[in-house]
């Protein structure tokens, strides 16, 4: 069946990824947490702290069913209306939230996700998107040019309207920012659990599979590179944003708490050291300046 | 006409609590910021940074007015109901939030507040709460014993009845924690804007009034004690819970960002260091665990 045949290829991504990383920390190895839902599933959540790259990072997997919940079945998201609504779900991803030590190195996360219920409808869903402490020109259009081309590899369309998409979702409406520079999302892209379409499927793994390579090639001419207090207390105020995204509008943290899910997995997204100081408004010209300028809906990396 | 009589009131009482904090800490001093808000009014936000004993603190006074909120309208809280709601309303407050530097003294937030709309009917509200970052029996039962005598010279009910409202409104379901040790919280107690009761008006004033007397008598035995590098990791790691808490539950903060308030204003509360570590969990019988272990909705301090 589809979904342990997903389940099974996400289990080996994480596998993946997290060799990957440990290779690029060389001081750090992730820890592992097996844990269970009572309501049905669970997952294996994998962290690394106090790495020589990475002060923290997750890359979670979790496959869970059982009764869809209520919140769910009301939505009127991208016309589904309750009558599209199983009794029972199930949804498995892989979630990834990356934030490195160096405030020169950018903050990555990533995610897919299959959802499906038992009348037979299912979707699937991603995303990645990266959030620089300090927006680099060349490292935007980079990892855009990326995200461009593996798209354009199955529809023309996907890149602008997922880039589109990943625009309005990572919008923090009271500081009137985006949370970085964006990437893609998209979701409720429907797929037939029988006879699935290859074409949206293989694309969906390719998201996954794209992150590790991508990351390695934004991470390595930065790692060793010098930087200063001053850099280091922007990188905590700017994580200080990225809290107030995750836990006032991020749609995956509130659905996390609101199910009753592993607190410890879902906050794994939340930085190691974060700041807020009142008032903090850079001087114009500063490059902490230009980048609070450069976080705008609909930016062309 | 008692909304300018009560906004007169607030604005003296900032000035006093501004002066008492600063004659505590000695070093810092608050800075001020006068805001206007588009729809109508402003407020006075005065924060203290980087002192002696307050890491950050705000002491916020403002009065606003317009049309009132649609989530208003459609609130069933209390047995209000659409019909009880005006066009217009206006609101006028104090909130208070204080983050000392040592973690042996604890966090302290107060709010009163008074709301009226153009139809005749008026609210006051208000609460007094402490979030000790190690529980201490006596000076939890200190806190308590004032807020009770407080509310005994009113009506015997008050405390009984606020206290739990403290208790059921400074709750992390989540963490499965309260806040801290809780105190009182009070909320749409109904007022007659044209012919006041003497008696709730009091009330009111009186635990805007005792919030300076009360810290300061927890401050002062604590502001000189060292602490260990320990204590101030778990500081942070406290701190953590309660951005949580603000920026996931609390009412004030979604409301005023959902209203398009002052940001720098409603997120003057969130402390200036904080730290979320990964699957934190204090080994047992330390002062950290049984922290923890108080934090219970229900506890007869």
């Amino acid at each position: 069946m589809l979904k342990d045949e997903l389940q099974q290829w996400l289990k080996s991504l994480q596998d993946e990824i997290c060799s990957g990383l440990e290779e690029i920390d060389t001081v750090s190895k992730f820890t592992e947490e097996i844990w269970t839902r009572e309501e049905g599933g669970g997952g294996r959540t994998r962290v690394i702290q106090d790495g020589s790259v990475f002060e923290k990072g997750g890359v979670n997997f979790s496959a869970v069913f059982g009764n869809t919940p209520d919140f769910l079945k009301h939505s009127k998201e991208h016309s589904v209306t309750s009558s599209h609504v199983g009794d029972n779900f199930f949804a498995t991803g892989i979630s990834i939230v990356i934030h490195p030590f160096s405030p020169l190195v950018p903050i990555i996360h990533m995610n897919i996700r299959y959802f499906e219920m038992d009348n037979g409808i299912a979707w699937l869903g991603g995303g990645i998107d990266l959030t620089p402490i300090y927006v680099d020109e060349a490292e935007a259009r980079f990892f855009h040019g990326e995200l461009k081309k593996l798209c354009n590899q199955f529809n023309p369309d996907y890149y602008p309207r997922f880039k589109k998409w990943a625009d309005e979702y990572f919008f923090i409406p009271h500081r009137n920012e985006t949370r970085g520079i964006g990437g893609i999302f998209f979701d409720r892209i429907k797929i037939n659990p029988v006879n699935p379409d290859p074409s949206i499927l293989e694309f969906w793994k390719r998201v996954g599979k794209l992150f590790l390579p991508v990351y390695k090639a934004i991470i390595q001419p930065k790692i060793k590179l010098p930087f200063t207090e001053e850099q280091k207390k922007f990188q905590l105020i700017r994580r200080g944003r990225y809290v107030e995204f995750n836990l006032v509008y991020d749609k995956g943290t509130r659905f996390g708490l609101e199910t009753n899910g592993r607190v410890e997995s879902i906050l794994m997204s939340l930085p190691k050291h974060v700041s807020w100081q009142y008032n903090f408004s850079p001087k114009t010209n500063t490059p902490e300046f230009e980048t609070l300028n450069r976080l705008r809906v609909g930016t062309d990396w």
